[in-house]
C-alpha cells in the first residue's frame, strides 16, 4: 500500500517492479548515439501509413508491442494502459490503442507524460488496483512540428534555442514486486510559470518546474543528489539544463556529472541538427526505456531519479500573448 | 484498499465520500432547467477575460473555488488535483492551475473526463493516496465551437444531430470515508470505434462506448439496471441515448426510466436551440455536481451509476477521413 508523505510526494511500499519495456523509434533517433538500444528502428518516417498522426499512433503500437514481447505477456493480462501524447485532443494514443478492448486512461501532461503515466501505474500496482499496469507514450516530429510550428514542406528557421522533437515511443509495464527494477517513490508536480513566453525556448519554461519537484522530492523523502546515480530530466536540452544546473547552484547544491538530460542523450548535438537538444513525449519515454531501464536492470545503475518536463502550452495561448507554464513529475527507479 | 476484479472494474472497499462539490455555468445553462442548482452563474461567457480560452480557466477556477468553499477546504488541504478539459494540450486545466502550488495530474478523456478523473480521485483516496483529491473539468461553448468547428462569428448552420458544448465545470472533492455520497466502484472503460465518422453526430460515436462500459460494470459487479435509481450517461444527446437504449434491448435490457442523459438534463431542447442536446466535459461536470450529488447526498437518490461519455477525436483525423473512437468511464455513487 502506498504512504503519502506530502507535497505530491507518495512512497511505494510494496516496491512494484517495472516487469518489461519496450522501444520504437524513427532513423534519426536510430542514428543517434542511443540508437543500439531501441528495439524499433524504422527506415520510413510513416511507418507504413499515409499520414503523420497516423504515423505516431502506429509508432506507438510498436512500442507497446515490443513491450509485451520483451515480458512475454499478453495484451489480455494488461489492467490499465496509461497513456497521452503531444497531439490536439491526445490522438496519438487513442487511436493507437482503439478497439483492442484494454482499460484506457488518457493523460496529458506534455512532454512530461512518461513519467506522468509511470506515477499513475505505480500507484495502481502498488495498491494492487490492477495486476499489469502499462506506461505509454509517443511523439513524432513531422506530427509535432505541422501542429505546433509550420507544415513539414515550409522550411521555416529555426532558433538555437529550440529542440527537435523525436520520434519515439517508450512503453513500460509496471507490476507487483519481483525483479527489478523497482518503483520506490514518486513526486507529482505542480504547473509552475515564470513567465516565459518564447515558445521557441521550451528548455527556459520547463526548468523551473523541473527545480521544484526535483526539490520537493529530495525534502519529502529525505534524500539528496548524492543519493542517486543518476538524475536525469526529461528534454529541457541544453538551455534548461543549464537553468537547471544554475537553480540548484544558487541553493549550494550542485547537480555534477550525476545530472543528465534526455534531450541531450538521445541525439549527437555535433553531428545531428537538433538545436538544443531533443524533446516531445518521446524523448524521455526512449531513453527511459530504451537506456535507463536496462541499466538499471542489470544493476549498472542502482538509482535513477527520472523527472520528465512538460510544456503546457497550446499555440494558441501562445498565439494570445500568455506565458508558458511547466510541469514535471518525478519517479525514483531502483535497482535493489 | 481497492479491490480489483477484472474489465477495468474497481470495488472501493473504504467507500471514500464525495466530501464537497461546486459548480459554475454560463447564462444559458443558468437558464436551463438545472439553473438554481448552480453555485455560479455568470452573466458573462468572457466570466472577465478577454479570450475564450483565458474565460474557461476562469469558469474553472470559479467552479474549484465552490467547492473548496462549500466543504470549508483550504486549497492547500487538496493532495491532488486531476483535471482536464478538450481545448488543444488541455490548457483550460492547466491554465486555471498554474502557481497555484497544488499537485496536477492532467487528464484527457474528452467528455468523459469528468468520469475519469472521478475514477481517479477515488482509486487515490480509497488507498489513502493523499488526503483529498480533487476531480475538475470544464468546457466552453464559445472556445470549443472555434476549436472544433467554425469562428463564433460564421455562424455555421448545425444539424439536428449536433449538440450545443455547454459553457459549464464542475468539481468533486474526494476523501476518506465520511458522510455520504459514497464511492462504491467503478469501471474504467476501454476505446470504442463503431465507424462513425460524422462530426456532428457525437451521440452515435460514443453511444457504444457507453453500452460496453455500463454493460461491463453491470458483468463485473453482478448488478443489474434495477439495482440503481438512476442510470446517467454524460452527453449521448437525444441521438445517442436513443441508440444506447436500443443496443441494451438487443441484449433484452429495458434502461426505461431509470435512465437519463446529462446532455438532456441541461438544457431544454423544446426551449432552447441545443439541437440534440448539451455535451462538453462541463456538461455531465455540471449536472453530476450540481444536480445529482445534492440529491444523493439527501438520499433522494440511493445509487446512481454516473457514466461519462468521451469522443476522442480531433478535427485533424476527422479531416483524414477516420472514424471517431469513443470511451466511457462509470462510477457507481451512493447514499449507503
Amino acid at each position: 500500500m502506498s504512504r503519502y508523505i506530502k507535497g505530491g510526494t507518495v512512497i511505494t511500499d510494496t516496491l512494484p517492479s517495472i516487469v518489461s519495456y519496450g522501444t520504437a523509434v524513427g532513423r534519426m533517433e536510430g542514428e543517434g548515439p542511443l540508437g543500439s538500444c531501441f528495439d524499433y528502428v524504422s527506415e520510413d518516417s510513416g511507418f507504413g501509413e499515409n499520414t503523420w498522426e497516423k504515423a505516431e499512433s502506429r509508432l506507438q503500437q510498436h512500442a507497446f508491442e515490443q513491450a509485451l514481447l520483451r515480458g512475454g505477456i499478453a495484451e489480455s493480462d494488461i489492467s490499465f494502459v496509461f497513456a497521452g501524447d503531444l497531439l490536439n485532443q491526445c490522438t496519438g494514443s487513442a487511436y493507437s490503442m482503439r478497439n483492442n478492448g484494454l482499460r484506457f486512461i488518457g493523460l496529458y501532461g506534455a512532454c512530461s507524460t512518461m513519467a506522468e503515466s509511470l506515477c499513475m501505474a505505480s500507484v495502481f500496482a502498488d495498491n494492487s488496483v490492477g495486476a499489469l499496469c502499462a506506461a505509454l507514450t509517443s511523439s513524432h516530429f513531422c506530427s509535432a512540428e505541422r501542429q505546433f510550428r509550420f507544415p513539414e514542406t515550409y522550411g521555416g528557421q529555426r532558433p538555437p534555442t529550440s529542440q527537435w522533437t523525436a520520434t519515439a515511443s517508450g512503453c513500460a509495464i509496471v507490476g507487483a514486486h519481483s525483479d527489478p527494477p523497482y518503483i520506490r517513490a514518486l513526486t507529482v508536480g505542480t504547473i509552475v510559470d515564470m513567465g516565459i513566453k518564447d515558445a521557441n525556448n521550451m528548455g527556459a519554461a520547463m526548468a523551473p518546474a523541473a527545480y521544484d519537484t526535483i526539490k520537493t522530492h529530495f525534502e519529502n523523502t529525505g534524500t539528496k543528489p548524492e543519493d542517486y546515480d543518476l538524475i536525469l530530466t526529461g528534454d529541457l536540452g541544453f538551455v534548461g539544463s543549464e537553468i537547471l544546473r544554475d537553480l540548484f547552484l544558487q541553493d549550494g547544491v550542485t547537480l555534477g556529472e550525476r545530472y543528465d538530460d534526455c534531450g541531450l542523450m538521445l541525439f549527437d548535438r555535433e553531428t545531428q541538427d537538433v538545436h538544443a537538444g531533443g524533446s516531445g513525449c518521446g524523448c524521455s519515454a526512449s531513453v527511459l526505456c530504451g537506456h535507463i531501464l536496462p541499466g538499471v536492470k542489470s544493476g549498472k545503475l542502482k538509482n535513477v531519479l527520472f523527472a520528465a518536463t512538460g510544456a503546457l502550452m497550446s499555440t494558441t495561448l501562445v498565439q494570445q500573448g500568455e506565458s508558458i507554464p511547466g510541469i514535471s513529475h518525478c519517479v525514483h527507479i531502483s535497482f535493489e
